[in-house]
């Protein structure tokens, strides 16, 4: 080799490995200025006390869009606005009550039921046939299934340590479980909690709307204790009847918002990165870690820029999307928008799995592309974050996959997830301060690395 | 190469691999079964309930060991025995209280204290002097600190992502405070609780014993908001007096016991595999995380053993150690046991970092040793258990080392960690089932390895 040939390798090697320094020194810039001046964490109690049951339609939610639009403005970033978006708008109603006798001389048992979201109101009594999958149900037949209640008792599996398939393996039996009884003729239907392990309480959630072909019939959950408890009595004496009552009910579909806000690029403007999680929440209890506390770690994450003074070369926009609970109108909306305006978002990133402790990101790309955000994880080991891997892009993003968007998802840990998923345990006090700034000094680190290099 | 010589690698390549996947089959169902059928937790729960404050030397803590012996009992191990050792004994008394006003006029704020672990009782009414180091104390001059009342308020640090690092750079504060402040003619000590952020709690944990050439003075905690609040009210006004009293006192030491249960080695029983945590904890709760945790986790490790009817080749003992938090006797008396006994220990393994989600472990060996616990890592990340790293060897097992023993720690996430630890906040509730569970089957697939290869 040349000597001046070894100098340029040499001076290229240098500059390399002084821009991963200063990236570092960034990135710590990051977490230091988060976990000691971080306001994600009080923003969450705002949002959480102020606009708890904050579900799409609701006054709640309108309230809260309101108070996203203010917080913004306080941040004072470059353009914040509302984006229309017509959404459904189910309201639970104020009863909600379920009983049965264990046989005909015993005491009412009364048990906690909260109606699926999107189920009609009632007022039914009937025998319950308990089954754990559409096969068992369908193998019974109509004659048998006709008027009676389907109990689906199907636990989610607690030896899966990825949770969120836990959930998915189970979460059918709430999402189509109504439609699939109503086409077996039963009247109502009664699902076990989407929770791991027993607790006390039900868990709401998302139902298929209704198909036209087959009766509306009413869908509400019990929790994992309750399944427990009535499999049990059931094994005793099947002919128990289950009395069910609820008052909820569809009003019409209601304007609402997204709720954005952006730093313009000062190289780049036109190329846009969006993060975001969801406004909305079921109406339970507060919606803190689903997905207050993706919306607070994404505002934040935005805010760490402002606040140390980084103006980013490409448009950095933070996105709080809403209802993506029951009809994910929100995120359809913003695409249908974003390809209006043919706009060139490169990375969507969203936060919507709790506000734990951070283990790494997940990404939806392919190739150099994906090579290359893996490689971004020598950033993050000092964190702890240092699971990077292939997969994702959550609910509200992932309609811009069309536009070519490469997707992504902060995953933090989620054993404790499904203890507060749709369930009155949502409140923010099950929210770790710690925890929650560090995914969002994650969020805003990935964001820097991402703007300074492109993808 | 000859063909017979290539039949040979292929063969050794097979049976290799075949026998990572027989262990990582064994690993799963670890796992598996503890995941569905757990008992950890609810032992967990008859521990902090029954036997909250389960400080050394208490009935309660007499209690714990009898509770713990008769649990042992009803797993059937092979050899269940107590272990006598002499434990301190100081007891917080009925009374804690302080008050100050802001200024004469003032209304009385009271303020919540707890005493040090080894604090005299007082009525002691002084100015205070607010300090964030000794180097800051000792250069006040004995003239300006006499008699007054040392306010230690260097926080724990919000930054470091290892929040047991944290810990370390301020625990000192605590440890020697009395001491140092003392030596300087104080009449007493405010300690900022060991916590991270703010919370109004105040935090116990353990001060030296007193040194014989200075006076006994009192020491309280107060929480990080008080301390925050006090300094500000302080930078206000110099001259406020702060009124502590308390009624803690010394008794002399008391019998207590290590608890240990142990499954005979079939092909070494010579060689000892040693895990526990300790059994003692503070008095202001329930010693949930502290160390509640790692004592069921150990036991179930054990307990999995059992009930997966695996006959380990080394003998397997399970030790609950007394006075980890204010005197370690039980750890020391334990390795001075197996030394007179001349036993080899080849391992021990510890569990006192709190109950949650397992990270991965952390090992004092050093050569081909650390290669291969390195390297087993590849069975954990299955369960998000990846971070396998060098250091660490707990308190209690800390002994052992003179012994050639290799250490080990469960590392768990330990960011929710100081809002428990010592305080009032470290009950049963605090702890996640499924967290906790993830770190007794780790521990278990740990010694199972070790067990299975040696070391």
């Amino acid at each position: 080799m040349k000597l001046s040939n070894l100098f340029i390798v040499l001076f290229c090697t240098f500059v390399a490995k002084a821009q991963v320094n200063s990236d570092s020194a960034m990135i710590k810039r990051f977490f230091d200025r988060e976990l000691s001046k971080g306001q994600c964490y009080d923003n969450l109690k705002e949002l959480c006390k102020g606009y708890g049951k904050r579900l799409s339609g609701s006054p709640i939610a309108a309230g809260a869009v309101e108070w996203s639009y203010n917080k913004m403005k306080s941040y004072g970033f470059d353009n914040i606005y509302k984006q229309e978006v017509m959404v459904p708008h189910w309201v639970r109603g104020v009863k909600e009550k379920a009983t049965y006798r264990k046989s005909d001389t015993s005491k009412v048992e009364r048990v906690a039921v909260c109606a699926l979201g999107g189920s009609i109101g009632c007022k039914i009594e009937g025998a319950v046939i308990e089954v754990n999958s559409f096969e068992v149900l369908k193998a019974l037949g109509k004659e048998k299934v006709k008027g009676k209640i389907i109990f689906f008792n199907r636990p989610m599996d607690d030896t899966n340590i990825n949770t969120f398939g836990a959930y998915s393996g189970a979460v059918n039996q709430r999402s189509r479980g109504a439609n699939e009884a109503s086409f077996m003729g039963a009247s109502g239907v009664i699902v076990r909690s989407m929770s791991l392990g027993l607790n006390r309480f039900p868990h709401t959630g998302a139902m298929m709307r209704y198909t036209d072909s087959v009766p509306k019939i009413p869908a509400c959950a019990i929790s994992t204790m309750d399944a427990e408890k009535l499999s049990s009595d059931l094994s005793k004496n099947s002919k128990l009847k289950f009395a069910l009552e609820m008052s909820s009910e569809w009003l019409p579909d209601t304007l609402s918002h997204n709720v954005i806000c952006e730093i313009k690029g000062i190289e780049f403007p036109q190329e846009i990165i969006v993060f975001g999680g969801h406004l909305d929440a079921w109406d339970m209890a507060e919606g803190a870690h689903d997905d207050g506390a993706g919306v607070v770690q994404c505002l934040e994450a935005l805010r760490l820029f402002k606040e140390l003074g980084i103006r980013p070369k490409r448009t950095l926009r933070c996105v709080f999307f809403m209802n993506e609970e029951n009809g994910m109108k929100g995120g359809l909306k913003y695409a249908e928008e974003a390809k209006k305006k043919n706009e060139k978002t490169i990375l969507a990133l969203e936060s919507d799995e709790g506000g734990f402790t951070p283990r790494g990101f997940s990404f939806d790309a392919s190739g150099d592309t994906l090579k290359r955000l893996i490689n971004y994880k020598r950033f993050f080991e000092p964190y702890y974050m240092s699971d990077f891997h292939e997969g994702g892009g959550g609910t509200d993003i992932s309609p811009l996959k069309d536009q070519g968007t490469v997707l992504m998802d902060l995953n933090p840990d989620t054993q404790r997830y499904f203890d507060f998923h749709h369930a009155a345990t949502d409140v923010f006090q099950s929210v770790n301060k710690r925890e929650l700034e560090l995914g969002a000094a994650g969020i805003a680190s990935m964001i820097y690395l991402i703007d300074k290099y492109g993808l």
